[in-house]
């Protein structure tokens, strides 16, 4: 169970017309900062604000009818179960999304608003997993994981297909792509997009603090579970262990991972406010955050970044603001 | 003295990888709440986060360099202020800048970062105009108006010819553009690119509330001066008359002039923020606002709107998320 470069442009092509063909954009004012030329793919600005809407596409799309018929079903903090629900209304298939009772509002309000049913869980004391898996064998509806699925995988690969076609547009092969890591979906997608389009570019992923379960996977050769979680603002990079097939993906493609603090993502999020004008979510602003502290050497060279999502609270949003006055 | 789109097209050869050939944007929520296919062209994306790059490189860019050397003087409450200054750094020229000493924090510390000598006058007893007139005449630095300069209109229009190229990439001939109306700089730059590409797209511009000088001037059929000004959030867009030659193409080619309040503006920067993801300023959100507030039949149509920038200071942007929680 992989996925090749055929998967991602195949899924590409169900996507045509259908999910967004994000912009790739530049800032003169981060290249000044970095020394350094590096583009930005805003999938803040894909459809339900983030880039979960590209694999939760890719999948459903290619149920049949019957299996459309008995819906769909998916746990998830937000940003997957908005992709689920808005990618099931569009294929006119019901959807039941069990999400965390602590999700972000705009997130719950989101995937209501797109037609979902809802079921709250409690973090402490319920098993999402369970829940979803009584849901779907009760009514038959398909359950379509966040991360771990070859489809899913493809439909995120997209994301990246599109970076290196579109850079490519510009005469630039980039020398390193970095971008967020929570379950690894969005980046196997990407890195396998990235590779086996051209194999000196160097693939990143990004963690944020205490949810570094890929760089531990990646220092002791196996995947490692944390535990028990900690609090982060980064609500879309909670996976606590890398899925099999991300892994089996990531372990092989990704050159390094790096990690960053909760005030430097909450210091990438005001600078993406204050110079890109771009409303990024802390789990979306990783990648940045990483080349805002050096996380990297980059200097002279040419790298794209992913700003995965931008689902972000008004007062989450505000005190990052307040917090990084001048970033 | 006018613009045609010879002018236009002209001034988007001297932009081609100098200005950012901003994207064309679209969102799923904002096309179902207007029943309406929206285009937005979101130039808080340009470089100083404002349209205003565009006219003031493709009028200091056309200086011989004699001229270049004794630099160039404007006067401005910011975008236009750091327009000038950094097209003056690219052209390796000194700016200096007459700004209001209540110019919104960000956009006096965007044009003092971007090297430029910065002149703070009090809006209540000093007369800009004088002051930039004694400076250019002592050193022989080049005057630009923010907007009343055929150069400076046709830079702008860039932005308009760039929208009819982009939406006929993707089939669409728009019913309608619309584009925020402070001295009419942008707008009539943009609407001759528009009409002189498709006579039958109608043009609109829209004022903020007790700045409406523009529909003002087209009811009375002349330019008329309001008097005298009030508070408003946008202050990118306090000119309080039409310019001369800004008017003697608006008044022939604008269709009509909409007007939207100051909490129809935070309203649409508040969902700019929650569903396209985008950081807008109030005089870059007029448009938006407009159409949010059914202050134009739009019904199945196809419209482009311009976010003309996106310099707004964090407690402003926090405050009109607040006063808005659920756009």
């Amino acid at each position: 169970m992989t996925v090749n470069l055929e998967d991602i442009k195949q899924a590409a092509q169900r996507l045509i017309g259908v999910a967004i063909k994000t912009p790739i954009l530049s800032s003169a004012i981060l290249n000044e900062r970095l020394n350094a030329k590096i583009f930005i793919k805003p999938e803040c600005l894909q459809h339900i604000g983030a880039f979960k809407f590209r694999g939760a596409y890719n999948r459903l799309s290619q149920l049949n009818s019957e299996e459309k018929a008995k819906g769909v079903v998916a746990f998830s903090s937000g940003n997957h179960a908005q992709g689920i629900a808005y990618a099931a209304r569009l294929l006119g298939m019901q959807s039941t999304i069990v999400m965390p009772s602590d999700a972000p509002t705009i997130k719950k309000e989101g995937t209501e608003r797109l037609g979902a049913n809802i079921r709250l869980y409690d973090r402490a004391t319920e098993s999402r997993e369970q829940i979803a898996e009584e849901i779907s064998s009760r009514s038959g509806a398909v359950l379509v994981p966040a991360f771990d699925d070859v489809d899913v995988i493809a439909g995120q690969g997209t994301c990246g297909l599109e970076i290196m076609q579109q850079l490519q547009a510009l005469d630039c092969l980039p020398d390193a792509v970095l971008s967020p890591c929570g379950g690894g979906g969005l980046l196997a997608g990407v890195a396998t997009a990235i590779k086996e389009t051209n194999s000196s570019t160097k693939v990143y992923g990004v963690e944020p603090e205490n949810y570094d379960d890929h760089r531990l996977s990646k220092s002791s050769g196996q995947r490692v579970k944390i535990d028990p979680p900690h609090k982060t603002s980064c609500d879309a990079l909670m996976a606590t262990q890398p899925g099999v097939i991300t892994w089996s993906i990531n372990s092989r493609l990704v050159d390094d991972f790096l990690v960053v603090t909760e005030d430097e993502v909450a210091h990438a999020i005001s600078f993406a406010f204050r110079y890109l004008k771009l409303v990024v979510e802390p789990g979306g602003a990783v990648a940045l955050a990483a080349l805002l502290q050096n996380k990297l050497n980059i200097n002279d060279a040419c790298a794209a970044i992913i700003l995965s999502g931008g689902n972000i609270d008004a007062q989450s949003f505000a005190s990052c603001l307040q917090k990084f006055p001048s970033p």
